[in-house]
């Protein structure tokens, strides 16, 4: 699960519930492990029992999701977020930023997991048309039915 | 200089002219080092006398681009893209590909580098509004231009 | 937990039980994710309800251990072994390889973590004298009350 | 090129002289990128007009030896010496420290390239007998000698 620490209210309350979701149909969540989408989902998969792991882009927990099961501390900085997207088996986007939008981009370019995204940013080829094969969820429901294959 | 492997003819002329331009000024190139935008840009940079660094994916140099003065074989997957961006003092994107999408969103990332782009792909944010912050160029020259800071 | 795939009955049996110790205390087991040691201590905290972490060097899960309650497959081959030491709490190593010494020279490199070291190799400095800082366990039991601080 | 930060008088000198007899052979030298021996190695290799090559381990340039021809910052802290050790044709290990330790285990590991030790620490196995397979040199010309395939 990908996504922004600064995010709106309606991006952390989609987070909570695909966390949710996703912990009730038994999946091991994975998340960047900080504040907003990332602390959202964790929270979600939590309520519900569910376990979730932190891939940290710092070398120490500082700033961690206080819900998380586990914590990789990568201390590789923005390369986390290959690490993180190379360990899904779906990649479910929520909200928008540069961050998130590199680890939509490094999930694409796998080419062998679902990519579904949640709202956000909105990628157009040179031509202006609309990039194909990420699938447009309008419900946290909707998004994990996609991701589940 | 980050680009597809899968490139037009337009596109390869535009990355050997922007490596010639960057030798030029002195400048040291960093590339991904394989075939495509970044064998271009390398082989116009060499044309100029310079010296090209390329910041290879996989472990060996196996499929890297001929005109590299060394080759860092990183052995980490697309988590390179993040390495080569980290390394630029600035960074040119020239062409479309979900690879080279992550890394002009890593560089977007880092917020400390002027990112330019020459072609290629588009992003949007949730309103459908162009994301600010990218300098767009029509030509090589003007690209090397805005990526002097 | 640091150990080789490839190692003696001993090791595998002083592994598991590490495992075991480690997830009776309530500690998330982090390991290499393989065969082996890794294997072995992933079987031992199962054994005790315990979660397990396999960070990965591949970046699928081809090979992983059976029980991993999760995997992080970084694909970022022997740079995956400053991540698993980066994350950890502890360092327990157990037998001897490169790898294995990979891991143990770079946790003592972090400095701030109790690094304890079960049988395996020995590592001298310029003078012929055993480095200092290393924790020397005989048993399991040992090793786990030396890492807990 | 490996070594410590923190060397002696008859580390750095020896440094200087594999700089600049790498170069004389026409080698790019990759190194560390900081001081002691790496900056060492760097001042002699461009003593002999040759490229070197710093793989950083911060995401910036602070700290970095003068005598670079180009910088890597790879961000990846520790991490970054696997990428520096998988990048080399063969690997000089001069003196000793933890850090320093870790690429020469993780060039061992490699097991397809020279590893040459001038100086610096040992590793003995489980049965206190030295590991097999490390090349020792007693000068910077043997070191080069041996590295040489």
């Amino acid at each position: 699960m990908c996504g922004p620490s600064d995010c709106t209210d309606a991006e952390r309350d989609a987070a909570y519930e695909v966390g949710r979701l996703l912990a009730a149909r038994g999946a091991v969540v994975l998340c960047g492990g900080y504040s907003g989408v990332m602390a959202a989902v964790a929270e979600g998969a939590r309520s519900a029992g569910g376990m979730v792991v932190g891939v940290l882009s710092r070398a120490d927990r500082e700033g961690a999701a206080p819900g998380l099961s586990a914590a990789i501390a990568t201390g590789m900085g923005e390369a986390r977020n290959a690490v993180l997207v190379a360990s899904a088996d779906a990649v479910i986007v929520i909200g928008g930023s540069w961050g998130t939008l590199s680890e939509l981009a490094l999930a694409m370019r796998r080419g062998d997991v679902p990519v579904v995204q949640l709202g956000g940013w909105q990628v157009l080829d040179e031509h202006g048309e609309p990039l194909p094969g990420i699938r447009r969820a309008e419900t946290p429901e909707e998004a994990v039915r996609l991701a589940g294959g």
